[in-house]
């Protein structure tokens, strides 16, 4: 794929990257300015810590109390690690809970990186049974877990992970009730294992917040030890690569930050900075203010585009999301778009680039799904992509 | 360590922070406002790439080219990885190269950070013998590994690693003749193992560099697997944490940057615009040009303060550097030194802190070596905790 984004005529409607039009090139002159001009020694160019810049941790607590109301900021602070991306704190997560052979329970469809990364450490996703809804089926889920018991599974099941607000790929949310039924039958099987729930698009809602408390406050979860992760990039400059994890755990938090110690013994204490400080003066909620109706537009631009095109009359079906950068569509079943399907070759022929589908599912992946970002491009652009795209989807109608 | 640096009055000679006073705060702003008005796209806040930034890594290949005269900047470019500080690459190789029971040769002393990670990783660390006068001993060695090969563990025995220029935490550089030796005695053996040589402090000499070929173009090293490991952040500012490493062989390289892309898919992108931009400009250098005598000047004042309090009368012998952060004491035999030792308990009631020596060493640790930083203290303040070490050392004589 690195090849192909660099073709030149091609356009992506893969890359999960963001506006280069609306980064907050001001705000990030101006923080790195101030800092520049503080009294006192430069400390923000010095080493910061490993656990993440306190100052920093301090406002993410704050920002986290505010969204999720009943927890107390302290707590939070006490259990806030900063890391290079949300990544980072994935990863972490996932070598100190993981062996090789392990199961991770995950969302269906997931987020292909995290699918990747389990891959990579031997660890298999099980994907969560879903209802003819698309939403999370408590009774197939006992099901699952009782197979899963039966085959002697069971104790090799770590943690469960979902993306769980404008997800990367579906753009689909949580309700609360999904997340409560999850929980629900996890216990009743005695399974309170490490939950992460991964918000990293809880910001980039259009017009209004998802309502929908997280795992650190749904009274089904509290048995469980749990990580809320998020990423400060995704929302403001990806450039700036910070993301963090609040911990409820405090020997889980321990061993991941034992680990980090060993991988770079702390995120770069310099962009934390220009976080604390974009984030104390406004400048923060200011760019999020600004990208939310852009990013609205764009998605409003791709889903027009694809629905003048044609292709609901192709028999392609999607939600039109409320939030995040993606469009996730299902085509007709017989159709594969799959990883080097015929559809997916047409594609980069006709000039243009998605994610496929199955690439997004820890297992018994389906071959008819794409996710289609409109994050990077904009203007005649993404409308030139979405036109490419429904061009191939009417040649293989 | 992380409390004790937080209580007031006490006076670190352990942390290997660097200099506060020389942080470069012009050259980081005047990046910054210059990357905010180039025209085009603002891509430096946009994310990277996993490998790291193409402009940078040519600055970093042509920058070793000119150390190492003879290896062409192509070649260089194609083996670069940029990392979140030279920490990552060095877990990143351990963690592709080992398993849980292997063994790695390592420097005495050693850098206490990687040995640290060996530990995390269930890796053991094996010292390089050394002879009378500190040097690496080529017979020495030859039986250590006949012993080794009569044990079974030549089999688990993946790498050797060494700091080879004004070592952490000897400040000692390797001739190129020990480096030959130790490349020759591996290769008698058919041990062509991979090679880490670590350059952390290679720019960081007062007056001159020190002149030794690394491993990348002494012959006896040829048929290694090799990476190359340096810093710009102890050079430069700590804050901005971008690493790098140049390896010599693809499938080892490919692997490192399989798991960098579970680990965080790139490091800061924001960071290497900048580097790039003061490596280009001649900012990186002009800083070196201004920290290289700071340091000389802060080494100086630890190194006549332990003279003229009377150290050397108490039989306390140590090297006087020629570039790096840091004084390596060797105590009288007799005196431990070491963590937990009365005399780091001493030191610490005091008002002073140090590394343990005992912490430097791979196995076989000797408790009579104490490790001073003057990265972080200058002026009276370093002075003043230096008479406090040596009023500790002579109420132990």
């Amino acid at each position: 794929m690195a090849m192909a984004l660099e073709t030149p005529g091609l356009l992506s409607l893969a890359a999960g990257f963001t506006d280069n039009k609306t980064l907050p090139v001001g705000e990030v002159r101006t923080a790195v300015e101030e800092l520049a001009q503080q009294p006192g020694e430069p400390e923000y160019l010095q080493y910061g810590t490993n656990r993440g810049r306190p100052g920093l941790r301090r406002l993410l607590a704050e920002r986290l109390a505010a969204l999720e109301p009943g927890l107390a900021v302290e707590a939070l602070d006490a259990g806030m690690m900063v890391t290079n991306g949300s990544q980072q704190a994935l990863y972490l997560a996932m070598q100190v809970l993981c062996d090789p052979g392990d199961i991770v329970l995950v969302d269906r469809p997931s987020y292909f990186v995290f699918l990747e990364m389990l891959t990579g450490l031997g660890v298999q996703a099980r994907s969560l049974p879903l209802d003819g809804d698309g939403r999370i089926d408590g009774e197939a889920l006992r099901r699952l877990l009782a197979d899963m018991e039966a085959r002697g599974e069971t104790k090799r099941l770590k943690a469960v992970y979902f993306v769980s607000y404008f997800s990367n790929p579906s753009a689909r949310s949580l309700a609360e009730v999904e997340k409560t039924v999850l929980a629900e039958v996890l216990a009743e099987r005695g399974l309170t294992i490490p939950v992460l729930e991964d918000a990293a698009y809880r910001d980039l809602y259009y017009r209004q917040p998802y309502a929908a408390r997280s795992v650190l406050t749904l009274p089904a979860w509290q048995a469980f030890p749990k990580l809320y992760l998020a990423t400060l990039t995704k929302s403001f400059a990806t450039g700036l690569k910070v993301g963090y994890g609040f911990c409820s755990d405090r020997a889980w938090l321990d061993k991941m930050l034992h680990v980090k110690g060993h991988h770079d013994f702390g995120t770069a204490n310099f962009n934390q900075a220009v976080f604390e400080r974009v984030i104390g003066d406004g400048g923060f909620e200011a760019q999020l203010a600004r990208i939310r109706p852009a990013y609205e537009a764009k998605m409003r631009s791709l889903h027009g585009t694809l629905e003048a095109e044609g292709l609901p009359a192709l028999g392609w079906r999607w939600a039109e999301p409320t939030g995040g950068l993606y469009l996730w569509l299902e085509a007709p079943r017989a159709l594969d778009t799959g990883m080097n399907s015929e559809f997916c070759h047409a594609c980069v022929r006709e000039g243009v680039l998605y994610v496929p589908g199955d690439l997004c599912f820890g297992d018994d992946a389906p071959r008819h799904f794409a996710r289609l970002s409109f994050g990077v491009l904009g203007g005649d652009e993404l409308i030139q992509a979405a036109r490419r795209f429904v061009t191939v989807a009417r040649r293989f109608a």
